[in-house]
Order: C-alpha cells, then sequence, then structure tokens
C-alpha cells in the first residue's frame, strides 16, 4: 500500500484524533518524532503554571494545601493516569522519579516474598532500572538481595530455582519497541512464586496497558514522555490492591504517614496506596503534569493505538520504499502488535544521520550503538509529518550529507 | 524598648533591606508570617516558569536538555545554595525531597562507618526525619541499623558506647526556633567516631549556616521555605568533600552514573556530589527555585540575620506587652543568639487562635499540640508587619474571639 502527500493529507483530515493536535503547541518547522523522549507542550499546561503560581500559590499561599487541593494532587493526577494503564484509581500514586519509585517497589517486593533473593532483570532495560536494582542489592547486601540478568525468553530457567522474589522489565523496550507479553510473563512469573513488575515508561500513553487484566503486581511509569508532563514531570507508581495491606517501602517519608500532621514519632504507613508516598508533592509540577492529562480527553486508548500503528506502519514502509540501498535496516518488530509507538532503525553512521535529521527541524533521537530512534505520538503526530520526515531523510541518505566536513557531529543528550 | 506604629514605619523606610521586598508578590490584605512553611512568591519564579514553558520546553522540546542546559541545572541551583549553607558549590546538589535526600545520606554515614548500626536522633525533630530513618532501620534489620533517641543534651551518652554511625538533628528546630549549636554538636560526635547530619529545612536561608566551619558531614534541606522555591519545590543535599570518594547511596539512578549517556548495564557512581542523583531533574520546580533564589542578590545573610533578629524580638516584645494576661507564654529562646526566623508561643487555645488570625488576614500556623508559630521571613516581612499582626492578636484575644459560636475552628493544614 503506497501514498502520495496528497492523500496523506486527505487522511490528516479524515482522522477522528485531528483535534487532539491544536491541544499542543508545536513549534514552526520541525517535525517532532521525540515525543516518546519529552511529550510536546499542552497549551493547558501554561494556564496551569501560572494559575498555580500566581492564583494559588500567589495569593492563597499556604492555605492552598487545602483551599486549592495540593494535598490530594498527587491521588487527584493518579485518578487520570489509572484508565490509561488498567489500573484503579486506589492503585496508583505520583510521587518522585522512576528511579526512586523503583526503589521503593523493588523492596516492597523483597519483603512480601521474605526468604527469595532475587530479581530478574533484562541487561537491555532501560538502565536506571537495573542501576536501581543493583544499588539495593549493595544496600541489602548479596545475601538479602541479588540481580540475575535474564531476557523474558530466558525467563523459565531463571525462575526454576524457586529464589527470585521478582521479576522486572520494561512493558515497551526503550530501544526497540518491542512490548513486551505482560501477561504471559506475570502468569509465568506467578507460577513460580515471584511477583511481577513493570516499567510502563515507554508504553503509558502510548499503547493499551492492562495492569489488572495481566495481574500485575507492581509498576513505574514516567510523567514526561507520552504523557506530555514536561521535563522531569513527576513519576508514578501502581500497586495492585492485594498487596496494600502488606507492602512496605523503605523511603516512609512523612507524606506516606497514616496520619501526616499528627506529628508522632512513630511512622505508621498510610492505609492503601499512599503508604508510597516520601516527601511533600512537587505542586507545580505535578499540576502541569495534571493539565498535559487533559490531552486524552475524548480521545480513547483504542483509537490511539489504531493511529499509532497507522503512523508508524506507515514510517516504515515509506523509510524501506525511500531510503532503500543505504544502510538503514529496521531494528523494531515489524508486527505491529509487537510494537510500541516509536521505531528503531540501526545505521552504522546513525549518530551523524539523527544529527543532521534535528539539523533540517525533523527531531528523533540516538540510541547507542547504532539506533536512529522515532517516535510517534498519536495525540499530535500527523501523517504529513511522516512524509515530510522521511523525505529528509531520503534526501541525506542519498547525498550522505553528514559526510560534508562542514557537518561535524555535535554531542547529543536526549 | 518601645515604639509606636510610625517609628517602625519609619524603621521600614530606613531599612537597608527594603528593596528585597519589591520581589515578591504579596496579596493585599494578608500578612504574611508563614514563609517558614511556605515562602512567599517571587515575581522572577513566573517570568522563568513561563520562559521555561513557552520558550524552552515549547520551542526547544528535547534539544533543551543542552541548550538551555536543563542538565546542568541542579548543579547551577546548588551553587546559589551553596553561599547561603557555608558549602562549596561542588559539595551541593538540588535534587528529590528532604525524606529521600535523608535517606540516601543516613544510608551513606552507615556505609561509611560500618561496623556501628545506630543513628542517634531527636524525638523532636521534624517527623519526617525519624520516619525516614525508621524506614531505613526496619529495610536493613535491626542488626545493621538502629535509632537511638537522644536530645543533643544527652548526646554524649548516647554516643559513649562507640557504637552510632551518624547523628542526625535540625539545626533549627521546626516548633521552637531554639538554633542548636552545629560545631560543638558537629564536634562531639566526630570524638565518638561518629558522622554530624544536620537538617537545615528551618535555617537555610533564615540564619547564617557553615557547614563547613562547623565540620559538618552531610545536610539536606528544603527548597520551599525560606528559599521561597514554591511548593514542593526541589530540596538540596550537601556531603563534605572529603566524603565524595567513599560515599555510596542505594538510590543510583541513572543521572548519577558517571556516564548517564553511556547506558552501560553496571552502575558506576558519578565523581563528586552528582552521584546523590537519582532521576531525571524536575526542570520546571527547579528552574521556580533557581529564579527564586535571586531573590537573595544583593542581600548579605548577615544583614538578613540582623532584620529578623530584630523582627522577631519586636514579635515577642510586643507580644509580651500588648497580649500580657492573656495566656499566651514564649516557647522559643528569649536569646536571640539561640532563636531562628520564627517564633513559638503555647496557648491553650493555640488551634483557635491560629484560624481567628488567618481569618483576620494575619497568616501563622498552629503546631501541636499548643504551639502558635510566627515566622519572620527578612526578604520581604516589614517592622510594621509585625506591629499590625500583633494588634490583630492582641484584639482577638482581648474578647476571646475565637469562643463565640460563629467561629468554629476548620481542620488546617499547613
Amino acid at each position: 500500500m503506497t501514498f502520495t502527500r496528497d492523500e496523506l493529507a486527505e487522511k490528516d483530515a479524515q482522522d477522528p484524533l485531528a483535534f487532539t493536535r491544536a491541544r499542543f503547541f508545536l513549534p514552526e518547522g520541525i517535525i517532532y518524532l521525540d515525543g516518546n523522549s519529552l511529550g510536546a507542550l499542552p497549551f493547558a499546561a501554561i494556564e496551569r503554571a501560572n494559575r498555580v503560581l500566581k492564583e494559588e500559590w500567589g495569593r492563597s499561599l499556604i492555605s492552598s494545601w487545602n483551599d486549592h487541593g495540593w494535598m490530594d494532587l498527587p491521588a487527584r493526577v493518579a485518578a487520570r493516569i489509572a484508565p490509561l494503564i488498567g489500573a484503579g484509581a486506589d492503585e496508583v500514586f505520583v510521587t518522585d522519579s522512576v528511579s526512586v519509585n523503583t526503589f521503593k517497589i523493588l523492596s516492597a517486593a523483597l519483603q512480601l516474598r521474605t526468604g527469595r533473593r532475587f530479581i530478574v532483570t533484562d541487561k537491555g532495560n532501560f538502565p536506571t532500572d537495573t542501576y536501581i536494582a543493583q544499588g539495593l542489592a549493595a544496600h541489602l547486601g548479596e545475601e538479602r538481595a541479588a540481580l540475575r540478568f535474564a531476557r523474558t525468553d530466558e525467563l523459565e530457567a531463571a525462575l526454576a530455582n524457586g529464589d527470585v522474589a521478582a521479576v522486572l522489565f520494561s512493558h515497551v523496550d526503550y530501544r526497540s519497541a518491542r512490548i513486551e507479553d505482560m501477561r504471559r510473563i506475570t502468569t509465568l512469573a506467578h507460577a513460580h512464586g515471584a511477583l511481577a513488575i513493570w516499567d510502563l515508561s515507554h508504553s503509558a500513553g502510548a499503547i493499551p496497558v492492562d495492569l489488572n487484566g495481566a495481574e500485575a503486581d507492581f509498576a513505574v511509569g514516567c510523567g514526561y514522555k507520552f504523557l506530555n508532563g514536561g521535563p522531569g514531570a513527576p513519576a508514578f507508581v501502581f500497586a495492585a490492591s492485594r498487596h496494600h495491606k502488606a507492602m512496605r517501602q523503605p523511603l516512609s517519608g512523612w507524606l506516606g504517614h497514616a496520619s501526616p500532621f499528627t506529628f508522632s514519632t512513630d511512622y505508621v504507613p498510610a492505609d492503601g496506596i499512599r503508604r508510597m508516598a516520601a516527601g511533600t508533592p512537587p505542586v507545580i509540577s505535578m499540576s502541569v503534569l495534571d493539565a498535559a492529562l487533559t490531552a486524552f480527553d475524548g480521545a480513547p486508548m483504542a483509537a490511539l493505538r489504531r493511529k499509532s500503528v497507522a503512523l508508524t506502519s506507515l514510517l516504515i514502509e515509506l523509510i524501506e520504499r525511500r531510503c532503500a540501498g543505504h544502510g538503514l535496516k529496521l531494528a523494531s518488530p515489524r508486527d505491529p502488535d509487537e510494537r510500541g509507538s516509536h521505531v528503531l532503525f540501526s545505521h552504522l553512521d546513525g549518530y551523524a544521520i539523527v544529527q543532521r535529521l534535528i539539523a533540517r527541524g525533523v527531531v528523533g533521537d540516538f540510541r547507542a550503538p547504532d539506533g536512529v530512534r522515532l517516535g510517534v505520538a498519536p495525540l499530535y503526530n500527523r501523517y504529513v509529518d511522516i512524509w515530510d520526515a522521511v523525505a529528509h531523510l531520503a534526501d541525506l541518505l542519498a547525498t550522505r550529507e553528514w559526510d560534508r566536513p562542514e557537518y561535524r557531529a555535535r554531542k547529543a543528550v536526549t
């Protein structure tokens, strides 16, 4: 199936989700294919930030904790995220970062599975998951916590000893975009007495997620990628309600206390998911995330997924047709059912190619060692964006533009 | 020494620090004496938040990590805080919350003092410090970490066994405002082989702090009180440079890695203070804090301290003179050298009195069991504010206004 640019423009005109694009500020001359790393700015975020600063903080000052509901804000934002990930609103809390929340739930899992010391995870995870697991293992000592690396296709063997407390995997791989089978892996973990923990950073808001359908135990996810919460937005943490009574986590700050304003000497965990809280919520950042999530209003995940699949499939098809013979190789699953909302191509000159794309206003990113990563955000990306991005890519590949002496690669941080 | 309101207005007119008040939005009709809980809004924060959203996130998107220096932001904000607390810029990092950072440095202290398992702290600390220490002890198990409660005047006995890894105290007590002698206590801890950890939440930006002068080992502090960084602003963490090489902390997220963008499998801590980082920095909140700190420009801590002492002394003098016989009792040190930048009075009806003060536009807060807490922020509070606040207090005490049936106390969260 091949299209012309006009036909794609017509698809945009017919797109039932076209209305959400107007909710975002998208700079002139930029084709933004990096919403998987930092989501674009929703206009609602600007309005909300100004309200929080001028009206709430500025005018109501300390009384805003009650009068503007700051104290309940983490739970309110959680209630917006919960339906995107197949969770109950009382199973999600918005707080801290993915790293810090991963520490909490790995600790909780080890405590719930006393006597088992292994955390099984994949070397290909986004590094912070592994680093946090390593930090926890070093902290507790190897007799109480240790890592075992395994890919999901090696998991059965890794679980066989009955010494695994939890498995920790990314739902969508940050490089290849491969979707793991959450239900199958969770079931396998449970069959061996282990808990299943999911990092949803590259799936929340990108593909439908059904944590409770899969009977997942814990999860974490990122607020600043497909949820568009802004740079360093607060993260979310999920704990299945069946664990709420027994679970403990060591970052037992005052806002996870059953009664924070009693100022009692001894920590008593709050009932339910709030025991995942630690310190005072970052109200400004969290309000921006709250506003950003309104960009999903009226746009069901199933429809977003259909558009995402159409756009990533179009991207692959156009690249393979128009850039053939120039060394790009698909490094993402070809089957859309196995692919998240970004696409990875490998190329020996991947780094330089990404730099040249960015210089032309097509913003994707590079992932070591050789990955050209292009993300699709169905809330704001259009069919013609894909056409135009590939047109640039084809042109710069045909001329090996990055070899010109004036285009020396710059260092990128993404 | 007694003043009239006119004389105090004249003092404001002569105040060499009067110029900093114009840097803050202060709502009409409010006398804000709660900057010790949530600092007022600096105008620079509004401008900066809009720039970060519209120009940086909005227009430059992902490239802002380089182009707008987001990656270095925590270190830049740290460099603003360092001179306020007597630290080198490379000894401070801005990240996470006080709770999370306390977990990091308590863990680091236990690791630096292997073989010693006790953390000595005061039951009167702000609760999150104690809760976090309890969470850490429960996590590691009592054979590796345990709490011993002692006030600073009981510290020598608490240290005598040689089993204390670290002492953790508030520099300024959140209720009484008593200033602990940081140098004396640190020296005492060191004499017994223990490390000294300080919570600066109620002293940073309020009184001069000299961590290195006292040879303190670690410290944490809050961004949203006297530093005016906004609700839930990022916190800071201090580690003396002599510990940088050996210290480890378990929240070893990717941004504390020596080379975060290599995406290597094994965690290798960054050199220096950056190993205290965990996840991605909350750029919007941190930018607001960065801008807020410019309110200190041209206002040396020594001068701010002189004004703070003048205002808290005036507050005590006026209350004791104009509210005599109505049951208020000073619960803060009378000697200004022992007192931070807030004042606590006890009263049997303290809760109701604070509610009536707030209803009249005089915003302080209540601290259980009977504390009326009034804070002074020398960057924006005036002499006449103190006069006017006490006029309201004297008036409502004289009529026992809170006893009127129409003024039933509301629940406050502060």
